[in-house]
């Protein structure tokens, strides 16, 4: 090890440290902390994030890190390690220690007034807190903002640092110009698919087991993961050998929890893929929330929603489940979960809707953090949006603007990953389909060269390498919308058999 | 607020919030942790250990706490913080860090290897382990012990400071005098209680189901707290707000769940009755070892093993559980949960046999700490005092010496805490019946009168005052183990119809 880099070490030990800790307590809070604590554990974890702060924060670190930065003698990985502890602290120094804490304290209780507005249907109950993270949120980008950028570039910039808005602006732009026209031609054979039997009464204590069997075929380590319920799906880690996914389960919707697992699965795939030497460093992680999200929306549409995938495992599924499903055939099955369906809510959205809903959520966050916009309108603009773009509109806030946690967490900026890492996870399937034969890796049913393939290319880098520099080394090329415009065309002009 | 203390007040709030995060992935690790991440959890732990201890081992915090001793300036509160907090620094202050850091990240270990083992009946694969804590255990005294006392002494003092060894050769003397002839004489009379009814098969999902409602109905409030399972039953909490407990069901044995459930809820009602003031401080705990035990064996059995007790809810049970008890009378069930069986399985005792189980591990524990005994010997040692003093050998060492999570955990000196406590709670109650009429209490099925008297006089105190003050406070009299001897003698001469 490089000395100057040793004497670092204590500090990103200590790092590490503290952040599993914050993991912990945010896992604990959202999956089964007893409510009536919330307030003195908030405590704790302000005090906890208090530490991490004054950690890197510091004089001594700033000199160790700007000496670093001219060291020649230094590895790969301490040299990725010491590039992502300059850009976090460039972040956390524009920020007064008190007001991060402050911030991190209203974190913690946040998302439980989300959790219960949103099981009370109850906007008002929510946009007290909203308007603080608002606050926060804007304030901390302002704090960042000395060449006078537009603070939602900042925001955007932490989850994906090449995507500004006038990127995002052309990309959701080309979406637009192709897809609504597929859109309308599909709706308008909508009748041609039946997938009512998705929303017969499947017991839930079933669908735990098929969500275990499921999670566990399509390649999560059950010895280094979990699984468990939250009022929202979502996967977080301590380590590569410690990944924990969540999902929910909703009697009347079988394909809800399914689809939830399988993305969830394909984030903690990702985490457990990073390799031991820097699983617990704070390059140990996913490149960017874009290339995570282009793990899970691989294994959730591009194998999970296909006719291969399933081809192997629907019989189980059947035999969980006959009285609902004997009667229906793999093609049928394959069709319904496949349906279009103009919805409310993201999370079970289609594939060629989903990229709507994000755009929903992009524009509403241009207007929060760089327009003037009243937080008590923000529930109207949403069902407008949600009427203009997707035909529907919300008859509350529970299916309208509370349904994601995302904004409870001060995560704005988050968004516009989502449609991207969608669109990386087609240019990604393309390439390694020439590799692999995908559809007959899937029709083995033993998914493991995927997994694999994923592992070598690109899991075991963590953050070492940038998002752009991974898309590029595993598909030969830098991004490309293209790959995902075209599969959306080719499947659904082949499901709904149209004429071209 | 004390201006001196003031400054200490950081120090202490860091401290609270080390001690949270510890305790939380001390649960985690023991209730849903996947096995595989052990290794680089553990790692997290020791260092926040090792934070734990700079935070406090340090000049500046002696130097307050010394100058803070010396201070009239105090509220009652903050002069019971500077005791405890002084304490602890004797205590760690004596330990190179280095040391303590290892040791900590060995415990976090250790637990699972035991649990291993004790699934695998391999005492083999625990004793390299076992043989290092004991290493730790003793060295750590050795640093304590300038005086030249014995170093099991030391080790006591940690759990229940004014019981040493000399008094407690004396205690369990004098509960071998009066219970070995009485355990003679009942089990002459053992068949006439017939308890087969209680390893019936009991299907575990019903078991769950009455667990929590006996956990409520006892006083465990579920916004406030979480039952889960665990390896060994336990209870932990990160302050009153938020108390966990946990339970080990099996199928063919109904009383093991049901009195393991009242026992952790008797901690739990206790940590939920600090007062709000001082939870999120170092005396926000219960007061010693062997008061917190007071407080579940008085639920467990005082309270718990009663007709009384009973009366309001046994029907619950036999709706759940008809097959197996409809036919089995109240009075045939209390008869049954009360009958001496010498066994091998401490946390399955009976009330007459507990105590020895507590006293081959007390006489275990002076031979390991003081005496040169061989780690290899300890499980025939283990066997060869069951079967003198219970009549009993076990089979594996699952059933003998690993059946104990303790010292696993490094907690030597502790066991001696269960049978004071057990001493304790006949001494409270025979005093509370006094004031409230515990048997119409139980009888009228609501139990709060007796939750209420506990948590004026003595819950809420937390550490603020001593186990003996309390003690005193709540019986008007020093600990007396008389109570508990009468105690045993009426309850069985009652049950066993023994003519005296």
């Amino acid at each position: 090890m490089n000395q100057l880099f040793e004497q670092l070490n204590p500090y990103l030990e200590r790092n590490m440290a503290f952040e599993a800790a914050m993991t912990l307590f945010e896992w604990d809070l959202e999956t089964l902390a007893p409510t009536a604590g919330l307030e003195y554990t908030s405590k704790v974890i302000g005090i906890l994030s208090d530490e991490y702060f004054k950690n890197i924060v510091n004089d001594q670190v700033k000199t160790l890190v700007d000496q670093l930065k001219r060291e020649n003698d230094l590895s790969d990985q301490e040299r990725a390690v010491v590039k992502e502890l300059s850009d976090r602290l460039e972040k956390l120094k524009a920020v007064p220690p008190e007001e991060y804490k402050e911030y991190a304290s209203l974190k913690a209780k946040s998302t439980a007034v989300w959790a219960k507005a949103r099981k009370d249907q109850d906007y008002a109950a929510f946009a007290p807190v909203l308007e603080k993270v608002i606050f926060y949120e804007k304030r901390f980008a302002n704090y960042r903002s000395e060449k006078g950028k537009d603070l939602y570039n900042i925001l955007l910039s932490d989850y994906e640092k090449d995507f500004d808005i006038k990127t995002l602006d052309r990309f959701f732009g080309e979406l637009k110009t192709h897809i609504i026209p597929l859109l309308k031609t599909v709706t308008a054979k909508n009748d041609a698919i039946d997938d009512s039997f998705l929303y017969a009464s499947y017991d839930i204590v079933k669908q735990r087991e098929f969500a275990r069997f499921l999670a566990e075929y399509v390649g999560f380590d059950f010895e280094r993961g979990i699984l468990a319920e939250s009022a929202h799906p979502f996967t977080t880690n301590l380590h590569n050998r410690d990944v924990r996914i969540t999902t929910n389960y909703h009697e009347k919707n079988l394909a809800s929890a399914i689809f939830s697992v399988i993305h969830e699965v394909g984030h903690g795939i990702y985490e457990m893929g990073i390799a031991d030497d820097i699983t617990q460093t704070i390059v140990g992680t996913g490149a960017s929330m874009g290339i995570h999200e282009s793990q899970s929306r691989f294994f959730e549409n591009l194998i999970g929603r296909s006719k291969a995938f399933w081809k192997p495992i629907y019989g189980k599924l059947v035999a969980l489940f006959p009285t609902q499903l004997e009667k229906v055939s793999l093609d049928e099955f394959v069709k319904g979960i496949n349906k279009v369906r103009p919805g409310l809510i993201r999370i079970e959205a289609d594939e060629l809707t989903y990229c709507l809903h994000i755009m929903v959520r992009y524009e509403m966050e241009k207007m929060i953090i760089d327009g003037n916009i009243d937080i008590r309108e923000l529930p109207g603009l949403w069902n407008d949006k949600y009427e203009e773009y997707l035909g529907v509109r919300p008859q509350n806030d529970a299916e309208g603007i509370l349904q994601d946690i995302h904004w409870s967490q001060g995560s704005f900026g988050y968004f516009p990953s989502y449609a991207l890492g969608t669109a990386f996870a087609s240019q990604i399937y393309h390439h390694m389909n020439q590799e692999v034969d995908l559809n007959k890796v899937m029709e083995s049913g033993v998914l493991k060269p995927v997994i694999e393939y994923l592992r070598t290319n690109l899991h075991q880098y963590g953050k070492t390498k940038s998002a752009r520099e991974l898309l590029t080394a595993v598909t030969g090329e830098d991004f490309n919308p293209h790959y995902y415009i075209e599969y959306l065309k080719e499947k659904y002009i082949r499901i709904y058999d149209i004429k071209v």
